[in-house]
């Protein structure tokens, strides 16, 4: 495992394809015509000595690009080159599927791989070299070797991995867990069960956005609950449930996202006893638990729940974006709810994947890996505080972060955050500009600036180049705009729930 | 491959486990004492030579058996044996949650690994022996290798992927094509992008349970279409659009689940006429393609089509329940639309099962593969249906399918499909109940009977026992009993829209 490389190794499996696919669009240009058959597949895998892999990533990328059709059972043809879209009429779709969900757009761009021209402070995802990829590898091999390991599995998951994550909460049982394919699985299928179109759902003000865009996809409405540096207050949140009469509050209280807030002990018992009083649920998303840097984080509130706690614990952010595994848990009938609701979107989590995460989570190479990670994270976090501080003095940060990969970062009053966040692109700099990951209005104009995916030095070379771009923000800001940050921040002060 | 084996391999990994669960029960029963620590995971690695990974196991088969108990960082423990439901009080929760959808629950059940005594004739995935295992392990071993193989992949998939899905369908473009973690996912995605809650959605009658089950969840209302042997009805696919004002009717035209029907030619081009007439969205679910019997299916509808058909296509019905790999083609804006309802729930597929299934249907075993699984189908349909025009002469079959694992069987008249299945069970025999996959009365009483996950030597040993609990549920049937069977029956020849 190697980390804080600012340098990501290249694909090696692309130079065989651009051979074959080279030669046959020289071909084609050369000697075939719009019709003409390509040759066979086992053809071509003789004719340049290469995997049918090789050849079919050829074919598809000519494919892709128009060059060559295909009919099932007869081949390859080159491609006639008209144009299909310019002639279909597809207006009566956008009569069909009606208006869609402006949350939809903004999650689905934060999902776009980011351009690889860019450094990449807008990614919440580890980059290679701090995946312990080898260990994934040998233990999937092993899985996937085993007799019947392509097998159906339980809906609910396979029973040793539902005991490490039962243990991960504490005194939960492993009729309590079920596995999923990744926190955002578990977040679509835990609102739509817990929640009807319509009603209210409490979330921190600023929210994960895979919650925002998720709750505003299943006609949910999110309430906001506003947050100081130390997560969620506790005085607001019982306000918003009486006021709101929603019975389900969304939150991650260990290493928040974007904030990087961690709720104190003292507040952990405080939303645990409201939400028992109240008869409500708490979703607790503990994506970032293993992102510690800092000292252990405290108990999650699921460690201390009789029922209340819906519990999340994804596996992929401190191991790897391929690894998509993630565990809930939920104690009484809302487990039997969650499941049937599961059940409809993903029958099962692939058996191979199940077992090579708990041959992972089971081997030494985890805690080792855990702890070279912690000290990549510490590295990149001082390097990106320092850098922050040091290159953009006018910016604000709240919260230094003890765990997790993002810091939370205010702009100067007047500065447009989508502005600023084009400005850093057009420098070479990916970051996310705030105002997605509010609920309501922005409590001002911030940017999320994430290092899980470069290192120190990658880091500071970025932030450096943010000063240009705030320089940039700056000048084009107009002083007599509305300025949303110094509005809500009053607002918020005076402890309405927004 | 060894195909129409009754007999299943058993999970090896078993054995090693048995000992240390086996050792360390014992060990609890005569020297422990509730709060006395469990041994560390290293020294029983050490004490019996087993792997960390053998050892997780057995504790997690403690815990599950609330024999011991862990505190993370301390280790395990001697449980106290309390018994926490009895104490704790969900009834908030039933308030919370509110009523439930009753397709939920049978879908789930029908997700409910079969019991392992029992001939398994209930269940639509093929068996280990007739899955392309080793073919499979290869494919993810090496994937899973590949420099950055567990990086994130583009939310749509990996392109050589969705150029082989292209070409399925014929002249479809990468770009059209969606790749997602297996084809009820995809459905959920579908009906959720393609109608809001409360919306009509029309549907086969009897129509694919996995459908139903997410029409239901998502709100919306199936309406149903009668079919007879040959699909659909055109005529009153056309009127059932005029009178609920559906923009979407979910079909599968091709060795259809539960009937077994495929739609002729001419009835394929009449749907989407109509479709083309309406404006509406046809979504073919093409799962059972891969599983031809007798000779090649029709192409698919999506073929020739302009942007009305939504198609889904998946590798796990033909290839191993554990391969969760289906690809979606949608011609036009519903295409993003698709994209961005999906990247909620499933953000990307894990790019080692992406790269296995390309390697999969790339190389020359996948062509090998599908003509020995051809063979084993129809060894075990001519099976299936032959013992049942011998032994259950009373019950009807309308419908010979010349691809797919289901057979679909009328009952006598009055007899009960729920009393006859478990009159089966009594007999060691799993089959489905046919109710569930109406959408609204039943036409009659049904059983769907699967030939995929047993030989032909276990199929005909099921259905003998059949006849037995025909028998026996002929003999508690009511006579005065209405009889749904007879009335629908009747009422879909006077050509209702049912």
């Amino acid at each position: 495992m190697e980390h804080d490389s600012a340098k990501k190794p290249l694909r090696e499996a692309g130079s065989s394809t651009e051979r074959v696919y080279a030669a046959l669009t020289k071909q084609i240009a050369a000697e075939l015509r719009a019709g003409d058959q390509i040759p066979t597949t086992r053809s071509l895998v003789s004719r340049f000595n290469v995997s049918p892999i090789t050849v079919q990533r050829a074919l598809a990328r000519l494919a892709q690009e128009g060059l060559i059709a295909t009919r099932p059972g007869h081949g390859a043809f080159v491609a006639e080159r008209r144009e299909r879209s310019a002639g279909a009429d597809f207006g009566w779709q956008a009569v069909v599927l009606g208006s869609s969900t402006p949350a939809l757009e903004e999650f689905h761009d934060v999902f776009t791989l980011p351009r690889p021209d860019l450094i990449p402070l807008g990614v919440g995802y580890l980059d290679t070299g701090a995946q312990p990829s080898a260990a994934l590898a040998s233990a999937v091999s092993r899985a996937a070797r085993r007799p019947g390991a392509w097998d159906r599995v339980p809906a609910e998951g396979i029973d040793a991995l539902r005991a490490w994550f039962a243990r991960q909460v504490g005194d939960a049982r492993v009729n309590d867990i079920l596995i999923v394919p990744g926190g955002q699985s578990a977040l679509s299928t835990i609102f739509r069960a817990l929640a009807t179109p319509g009603a209210p759902v409490l979330v921190e003000s600023p929210a994960h956005l895979g919650t925002l865009a998720v709750l505003r996809a299943a006609g949910l409405r999110p309430i906001p609950v506003p947050c100081d540096m130390d997560g969620v207050r506790p005085d607001l949140l019982e306000a918003a449930f009486k006021t709101s009469g929603a019975r389900v509050f969304a939150c991650q209280p260990t290493y928040a996202n974007p904030t990087g807030a961690t709720l104190p002990n003292d507040r952990r018992r405080a939303v645990l006893e409201i939400a028992r009083r109240v008869g409500a649920f708490i979703v607790e998303d503990d994506a970032a638990r293993d992102l510690a840097i800092d000292g252990p984080p405290p108990p999650p509130l699921a460690a201390d729940d009789d029922g209340h706690v819906v519990y999340v614990r994804s596996l992929t952010k401190a191991a790897a974006p391929g690894l998509r595994i993630a565990g809930v848990c939920a104690r009484g009938p809302v487990g039997s709810r969650l499941r049937a609701v599961q059940v409809l979107t993903d029958p099962f989590v692939s058996g191979p994947m199940q077992e090579a995460a708990l041959e992972l989570v089971s081997s030494p190479a985890w805690a080792r890996h855990l702890k070279v990670l912690r000290r990549a994270l510490q590295r990149r976090r001082d390097a990106a505080v320092e850098a922050v501080k040091a290159h953009l003095p006018r910016a604000r940060l709240e919260v230094v972060p003890k765990g997790g990969v993002v810091l939370w970062v205010e702009l100067p009053e007047g500065v447009d955050d989508v502005t600023f966040a084009r400005a850093a692109m057009d420098r070479g700099v990916h970051v996310n500009p705030g105002r997605a990951w509010f609920p309501a209005e922005p409590a001002g104009a911030f940017f999320r600036l994430s290092y899980a995916g470069a290192g120190a030095t990658a880091i500071e070379t970025g932030v450096t180049r943010l000063a240009g771009a705030l320089d940039a923000a700056l000048a084009t800001r107009d002083p007599s705009r509305w300025s949303p940050g110094h509005h809500m921040r009053g607002a918020r002060r005076r402890g309405d729930v927004e």
